[in-house]
């Protein structure tokens, strides 16, 4: 079956996750962080799409606050394409509003939903599986995933269990959705060979996925039919949809959401730590961005956004200076961040949030 | 005895040390921090000896480089006896020129010899013993020095070995220079009551000091009568004399050094351990200088010069924040930040030294 409109993609960038602080702010989310190459996130996000998906065919979906620097970040992609939610009412409002937003011709053909800060190492097959997703979302008019074969026992993840056989193209069924496991479970679904790390990553006909909005989750469905009728009066209408993911409440209910399994170096970068691993290192073990100098230190995440750092016998660290802060603190204890964040809150320092 | 015309205090402020860095620099050497409390430890060396030394009879020997900075550090002493070096040739020469600067009357009364950036707990009790040693030096004419009453096995300081019995007004004799010990050493010389810690501090009459120079160290002497002879080449005079230290050109090599113990809860701040060893801590035992928010973290030290320190889940690192760099170590390791240094130096990072 032959793809019969061009593959849209729709990136949701509007998250304000506060992992990568001090670089990561309120105006800087991780999306617009370049934190590996020299382009953020949500750019490289957009390049690894070409040529599958061209940026005529590129929908953001972000933040009013956001939405004037991926503009700047993105000058190829149309302006109009790039939405900015006037609050944040979580993904099932955000896909159904941005998908409302597209052209009824366009809303026919298949949308590759995307988050705007995973990482990637192999576009080439990351491309593969989104186009043969794409084909059977056309096709078939199946709202597809792309799951991701666990290579580890990862608590940090949601998991997709699947069904043991596959079918055409290599399809397999997805019987039921998993939160973030315990280590004794993760150490299972890792083995089991029917356990996906669940990426964010759909696929679907426009069309199709509203009909599912309005079936499983009306609520949704008519709060948004309220915004659309009544354009002027937006941001009170969109702040009363009901806040609720995409997953609970539309993806989990689905009678049949098929998955295609991705092979591709992918990463959620969800922390320091997870960055420090995927980052080229020296000899010494020492992954460097910016000015660094590492004496007698090994294996340290030295990150300077500016000035220079200096380390001396330091071990398993990381360091993340910027112009008004530094951080630092053990690999391990890097996704408990927030505990600084609350604390600089607590004490008046919003400045630094 | 009483002493013939009023205590001078010459206080050798010349020195570039890096053992701060990075909140020391080429143009901000250690005696122009404050590392304790608001005020240089330069100033605080002033302002400790008052009422015994007025600022009328203070004098500096600095560098050219940081004599405008010690002029503007200390208003209330006159500019003309700030004396600024041409180049550094070590002590000897430094105290020779210093002395040789002062007028007959003043020369001929007793001078104390002073660093520029120890510390002193007790104020009252230093004055105290360095007023009885003051005593001594007028009355008698004999060269004093104070010793520091070991009370750990410290291998970071020279020491002084010690008759065993005490002479008039509890002056001990100097039996010998020592260098800096082994640690099997050092824990003997803590334990033996025989030696002191060697704290640099010297009182004598001027003419005496200039007279032992002459006779102990001839070429210095000769060298500074040259200086003396043609102010309009000082600059290549002064970088001709011996570089020597005054301990090795005339101190070992006096009949009879006496000394006073000092008990002031002394300290030479000789690296970021020393200083946090000093520092009020907190509940956790994090010794704070400047915005700094500590979660999960103890016996850290934090400076924080220019923008908020974040540390989470360290123990026992130096952690020292400025405009353009942070370092970080453990405190154990403070004392060889210098290879920091020479890493930058070979990288020609000369800008941050």
């Amino acid at each position: 079956v032959a793809v019969s409109s061009p593959l849209q993609a729709l990136i949701l960038a509007g998250g304000s996750g506060t992992r990568f602080w001090p670089l990561s702010r309120r105006l800087r989310p991780k999306q617009l962080l370049a934190l590996e190459g020299g382009e953020s996130l949500l750019r490289q996000t957009v390049e690894r799409l070409q040529p599958l998906v061209a940026p005529e065919s590129v929908w953001i979906c972000t933040t009013e606050a956001l939405a004037e620097a991926v503009r700047r970040d993105l000058p190829e992609v149309p302006p109009e394409q790039i939405l900015a939610e006037p609050s944040g009412r979580n993904t099932a409002p955000a896909l159904g509003w941005a998908v409302r937003s597209m052209p009824e011709a366009v809303r026919r053909g298949p949308i590759a939903v995307l988050p705007a800060d995973h990482r990637v190492a192999t576009p080439e097959a990351f491309r593969a599986t989104l186009a043969a997703a794409a084909d059977i979302a056309a096709g078939s008019g199946r709202i597809m995933t792309l799951g991701v074969a666990p290579h580890r026992p990862e608590t940090g993840y949601g998991y997709l269990e699947i069904a043991p056989e596959a079918g055409v193209g290599g399809v397999r069924d997805v019987v039921r959705f998993i939160e973030k496991p315990d280590a004794e479970r993760a150490t299972a679904y890792a083995a089991s060979g029917a356990h996906l790390w669940n990426a964010g990553i759909f696929v679907f006909r426009g069309d199709v996925f509203l009909a599912e909005l309005a079936r499983h989750a009306p609520d949704v469905a008519a709060g948004l039919e309220a915004v659309a009728a009544e354009p002027g009066r937006l941001a009170e209408l969109y702040a009363a949809l009901p806040s609720i993911s995409v997953d609970y409440a539309v993806m989990e209910k689905l009678d049949s959401l098929g998955t295609l399994p991705l092979d591709c170096g992918w990463s959620d970068l969800g922390s320091w730590e997870a960055l420090a691993e995927v980052l080229p290192a020296d000899e010494d073990g020492n992954a460097v961005r910016g000015p660094a100098v590492a004496v007698d230190a090994t294996d340290n995440l030295l990150v300077a956004d500016q000035g220079t750092i200096a380390v001396l016998g330091v071990s398993g660290l990381v360091v993340v200076r910027t112009g008004d802060t530094v951080l630092v603190c053990p690999k391990e204890r890097s996704q408990d961040v927030r505990r600084i964040l609350a604390e600089l809150e607590s004490r008046g320092r919003g400045d630094l949030l």
